[in-house]
C-alpha cells in the first residue's frame, strides 16, 4: 500500500489542460429554447458525447497516461471500468503507444466492448461486482507489472476530468449552477477545483441515480458509503466515491440530488428528441435532477455536463 | 396561374441571410475521424438537424414568410408538407404573429404532427399522393385566402435554403465536393446558387434515394420526369423537382447519385454512433452515397449537409 495521494488543484488542472489539448476536443455547448422553458430556467449542456471516446473520460485517461515516466510506459497500463474509462484508456494507450489491458463486467454494453478493442485496448471480462473487477485486475497486473489507471480516485484523472469545467467556465461566464453526474466522483471532484479557482459564485449540484445512490448517502451521513453491485440504467454512475473524491465532493458540493429511474429515460428521451444528440442515460441525470426540482432551478443560468454518447442503439432504454 | 417566377440570385440570398439571421441558427459543423477513415476523405457535416425546427427548412419558411406584405399575413399562410416544412413554417409563422395551415400526407412522423401543433399550426390530415394534397390544400386556400408557401418550388424558399451552403462556405472554405440531399431540390438548387458566387471550384454531387429517383432519373433524361408516390425511408426526400428547381440542379450539379434504402438506414446508424447526433434518414443520403463511391471521394474534402434531426425514436428504422 502506498499512502493517499494528494488531491490536484488548479495549477494541476492547468498542466492537464496544456497536456491533453493536442488529443481531446473542446466539446460545445449546446441549448435548446423548448428544454429551457420546459425546466423554467436557461439551461446550457456541455457536450462530452462528442468528446474523444464518446465521453469526458478520454480528458483523465489521456492526462494519466502522458504523464508517465517512458519505464512505466513500457509495461502497459490496466485498469477497470464498466466502460468510458475503459475505452478512453484505450483511446490515449494507442496515441501514447503503450497498451491498455482493460477488465470489463460481463455486463456492460456490447458496443462499449466493441470499442475498447477497435481502439487496441486488450479486453478481459469480469463477474460484475466491483470484487471481481479488482481481483482481476489485480492478478494480471501481478504478472504484467502495467501501471494501474483508476477510473476516477487519482490525482491525474481527477485533474484531466476537471478540464471539462475549467472549459465549461470559459465558454459560458457566470453559471449561477453546474449540474454534474456522480458516480465516482471524478467529474464531479475535478468540476469542484475547477468551479473554486474560474467561478467561485457557482454552486455545484450532484445528481445521482437513485438506484446507486452512495454518493447521496454519503453526504447526508457525512461519512463515505459503499454500496455492494448497485444496479441502474445509467450504468456510467454504478460506481462508488473514492477516498480521493469523497472528502472533495463533501466539502464542496452544495447539495446531492437523487432521481429515480424513469426520470432518467425521460430526460435522455428529452436530449434526444430536442437536442438531436445521442447521450447515454448516464448523461441524462443531470437534466433528470433540473426537471425534478425546478424551485432549485427557477430563473437561474444552469450549466449541465452531459457525460458522454456511448449507447448501444439497438438496445435503448425505451 | 401565375408565370414562373425567376430563380433567386445570390444577392437574394444576402437578403436572406439578413432577414432570417434573427431567426435561425448558424449550425455548427462537426467531424469524426473515424467517419473520415472509413470513407477514404475528410468529411464535414453541416449539422442542420441542431436548426431551428430540427432542419434547414426554418430558413427558407422564415425567409418566404418575413418577405410577406402585412395584407398578405392577416390571411395566414398554408402549405403541404411531409414534415420538415410544415413544422417550419409553423415555427416561421408564430414568429411573425401570423397563422399557419399544414396539410400533412396521413403517414407522416406522429413527431412530426405533433410538432406542427406544438408550434401552433393547424395541421390537416390528407391521404399520402401528391395530388391529394393540393387538391386538399387548394380547397382550404380558396376559402382563407391564405398565402401558399411551396415547400421548395418557391424563389424566397430557395434563397432561404441557399443560407445553409452559403453559411457552410464560410465555415469550411476550399470544399472540393459538397453533398447535398436531393428531394424537391431547394436545398440543393440553393446550395447551387451559393456555390457558385462563393465556392466555384467546389463540385456539388445530388444524393438521392433509388425508391424516389425522380431527380436522377430525369438528369439522366435530360428533361424532368416525376414519379407518383414514391415510398422511402428517407421520407422527406419523397418529392418530385419542381419547375424552378430542376432547371437550377440540371445545369450545376455535376452528378446525382443514388442510394439503396438499407444503405441509408446503415448510413443513419453510423451517423448515431459516430457523430453521436439524432438525425432523420434523409440526413444519412449524403454519407450513404460518399460510402456507395468511395473513388469519387478518395482524399477530397467533402461536405455533406444533414437536412435535419426528426424522428421518431419509438420508431427506429432498424
Amino acid at each position: 500500500m502506498t499512502s493517499t495521494p494528494a488531491l490536484p488543484n488548479f495549477d494541476d488542472v492547468k498542466q492537464a489542460q496544456a497536456r491533453i489539448a493536442p488529443l481531446v476536443h473542446v466539446t460545445p455547448i449546446h441549448s435548446s429554447a423548448q428544454l429551457s422553458a420546459l425546466a423554467g430556467c436557461e439551461l446550457f449542456f456541455k457536450c462530452e458525447n462528442l468528446q474523444k471516446t464518446g465521453a469526458f473520460k478520454a480528458r483523465g485517461a489521456c492526462n494519466a497516461i502522458f504523464s508517465l515516466a517512458r519505464q512505466q510506459l513500457r509495461n502497459g497500463v490496466i485498469t477497470h471500468s464498466s466502460g468510458n474509462h475503459a475505452m478512453a484508456l484505450s483511446y490515449a494507450a494507442a496515441q501514447c503507444r503503450t497498451k491498455a489491458t482493460v477488465i470489463m463486467p460481463s455486463d456492460s454494453l456490447k458496443s462499449k466492448k466493441d470499442s475498447v478493442k477497435s481502439y487496441g485496448g486488450e479486453l478481459i471480462e469480469c463477474t460484475p461486482t466491483l470484487d471481481a473487477r479488482e481481483s482481476t485486475m489485480q492478478a494480471i497486473q501481478a504478472k504484467t507489472k502495467a501501471t494501474f489507471v483508476h477510473p476516477y480516485n487519482d490525482p491525474l484523472v481527477i485533474a484531466g476530468q476537471a478540464t471539462c469545467a475549467a472549459e465549461f467556465h470559459e465558454q459560458v461566464p457566470e453559471l449561477d449552477i453546474l449540474v454534474t453526474p456522480v458516480g465516482g466522483g471524478g467529474i464531479t471532484s475535478g468540476s469542484c477545483i475547477s468551479t473554486m479557482a474560474l467561478s467561485p459564485d457557482t454552486r455545484i449540484i450532484a445528481a445521482e441515480p437513485k438506484a446507486a445512490d452512495d454518493a447521496y448517502q454519503s453526504f447526508q451521513a457525512g461519512k463515505l458509503i459503499e454500496l455492494p453491485s448497485p444496479t441502474t440504467v445509467a450504468d456510467g454512475l454504478k460506481t462508488n466515491l473514492g477516498s480521493l473524491t469523497w472528502p472533495c465532493i463533501r466539502d464542496n458540493v452544495s447539495d446531492i440530488v437523487t432521481v429515480e429511474e424513469q426520470e432518467i429515460v425521460n430526460a435522455t428521451r428529452l436530449i434526444w428528441q430536442r437536442l438531436k444528440m445521442v447521450v447515454e442515460p448516464s448523461s441524462a441525470v443531470v437534466l433528470a435532477a433540473v426537471l425534478k426540482y425546478p424551485e432549485a432551478f427557477k430563473n437561474q443560468r444552469v450549466g449541465l455536463i452531459l457525460t458522454g454518447g456511448n449507447v448501444d442503439i439497438d438496445q435503448l432504454p425505451w
